[in-house]
């Protein structure tokens, strides 16, 4: 088996983008293939993630990309796996290079649905549920969501700051992050007095609906030592199910597919989530990222609320979380998400973080998943100068 | 690297179906997981591939899948490449089971579309193409295939009785396939007589659309081998891309991707195109069949016309191509397509496929391609009893 390396990654801005997803998914992908000093001729298949290509009238969109990146003999394909579809996608590129398929490959997310407005990004993303149990009698991702608040609250005496706590932590991230969408300072107040979404979450609590593009050149490590540039190496990776519609879980409090991936990847990466010294995780709503920290064994179940407003999770805490801005404040274009929160991991270890830089960094963790949890991927990255 | 099985295979009726994307999927499903003798647990993944489930509102439809099926906890996802998804989906389930990520999983295909009418349909599937320059300027698909006809037929002077052929084999193949779409048996006369759709192209000149879903097990041969069950080997596959838009291609009578992944698929197989007992390809429209024999070197550039008018690639001709009736009498929902093809080689190779059996077959051929072919797949299977 191969060791695969993250050679080179870039991103456009996420938020609500006037070029068309073509134009957006090119932006990233020669962002990345310039980050990684390579040329177009050195991809040998296309990964893409994208969940709503209808939405712009281009599916069958990695042969598009190739063409117009000049290698349309290369072969691409999409991968869909819902709001998680980037690490989902990242993990067959991963898999494809660890078995030896090939050097060197392109692994880009890209999602366009703002003009749609967002009613329409809303109807659309609900087709992401269990449509037959959830999106189709009324329940969106916000409603799900505050079920899963309720839940939690209820089970560990938590409140609406304690989820408020998260948002301002991400926003503070966030502004310090120029591709982020939304860039705003925030206060607990202003979470708590942000209009109620599906009560008990506001606003605030909620990420916005982004476009954008995210892009990697993951290649074999024997491609990335010739390059002579430093790399990021892939040293775990796991995947897991939850059962597709929240009323078909025991405990909702918990995402099951998270454990599954988790236990998989810290076993490949030989480590615990004790040796993890920042993470990306999905923070679809302020209630996720506290679940998240949970499932990934950061915190015991329950008492992640606490450590939030402690500070552990904060970009000097012993566990800084999102330090991007996450979903939250970096904003969440569905098909790119996975891939943005492997950019960040990237851009970490080779300086170019700026304010966000987490210091001595040298092992990171990104967790991302579908819907409520159907679908969920952990990867486990490792510096390497 | 494992050698890569084929247990079992299902597939429901392809036509217009009155139940739910899902419904269709779990028919299939179950269908092969019956036909493989396993359980539901025993699968480790599910690929799934489908284009546009947003016509049915449910994407992220993999978790949907396992979790109907009792096995939520197992990862899903889903692939796209327009009607070459299945064949391409089908390649990363080859690869996950080759390099030994896991060692059965299910490879699903499906797609429901014919309740969106005509119209809409075309519309959808136009998002196919390279929509910048194809179906945003009303380049639908009938249009860019008569085009590829009308380069074909000038170049090695070909007519509109030599695509009537092709329509015409399908369609007493598909006579006897219990679950075609269209059972029919007519004459070079009827499709000549139909209406124009898009000249040279004529209504029999074209498949139809279909609803569908068709699903094989695959595994490694330790796990087929404990099964004591007859299994059919996967001995090679290629992918291949050609450029998206039709007008970036320098000749339009071969499509590109194909030949590449022919390539590999025989390099892998070790095997030439001489070797193959018979073929399941991409007849989308008659056009496509006799240049799709051409490029995977069943017959020199130019000459396939002669030899299907000549009975080469009947069922008891020297190539039999399309047993099950191709796509345009077994009908082409679009996602399940490449997996139908698999499936028929399963049935043929396993005694399932009754009349249209091809006698002494022992290696077969699919070929499936997206758009106009600017992704492909080719994969190559053995028989073992």
């Amino acid at each position: 088996m191969e060791n695969v390396c993250i050679l080179g990654a870039g991103s456009t801005k996420y938020g609500r983008l006037n070029e068309d997803i073509i134009e957006i998914a090119l932006a990233a992908s020669v962002d990345a293939i310039e980050s990684a000093g390579i040329s177009p001729r050195d991809i040998q298949a296309g990964y893409l993630s994208n969940v709503f290509g209808v939405a712009d009238k281009q599916v069958h969109m990695a042969p598009v990309i190739m063409s117009n990146l000049g290698i349309s003999h290369v072969p691409g394909l999409t991968i869909e796996s819902a709001c998680g579809s980037g690490s989902v996608m990242f993990r067959e590129a991963f898999a494809n290079i660890r078995a030896g398929f090939y050097d060197c490959v392109l692994a880009l997310g890209v999602e366009k649905v703002t003009h749609t407005g967002t009613n329409q990004s809303t109807t659309l993303f609900s087709y992401c549920s269990d449509f037959f149990y959830e999106g189709g009698n009324g329940a969106s991702f916000p409603g799900l969501f505050a079920s899963i608040a309720r839940a939690y609250m209820t089970k560990y005496k938590a409140n609406e700051e304690d989820l408020a706590h998260v948002a301002v932590k991400n926003h503070e991230n966030g502004l310090l992050n120029p591709k982020a969408h939304v860039r705003k300072k925030i206060t607990v107040e202003d979470v708590l007095n942000s209009p109620v979404v599906a009560s008990p979450l506001k606003l605030y609590d909620c990420c916005p609906f982004s476009d954008g593009a995210s892009a990697v050149i993951l290649c074999n490590e024997n491609f990335a030592k010739k390059s002579g540039k430093p790399y990021v190496q892939v040293i775990g990776s796991g995947r897991g199910g939850s059962p597709a519609a929240v009323q078909g879980r025991n405990d909702i409090s918990t995402i099951p597919g998270t454990v599954i991936a988790a236990k998989q990847a810290y076993k490949m990466a030989g480590i615990s989530a004790h040796d993890v010294d920042f993470a990306e995780v999905h923070d679809c709503f302020t209630i996720a990222e506290i679940i998240d920290v949970e499932d990934l064994g950061f915190f015991p179940k329950g008492k992640a609320a606490r450590e939030i407003r402690d500070g552990a999770t904060s970009r000097k805490g012993k566990i800084p979380i999102n330090p991007s801005g996450g979903l939250k404040s970096k904003g969440h274009p569905i098909g790119a998400t996975g891939i943005g929160q492997i950019v960040e991991v990237f851009e970490q270890f080779s300086g170019q973080a700026g304010e966000r830089t987490i210091n001595d960094a040298e092992i990171a963790l990104t967790h991302n998943f579908g819907a409520t949890g159907a679908s969920a991927a952990v990867h486990i990255f490792k510096k390497v100068n």
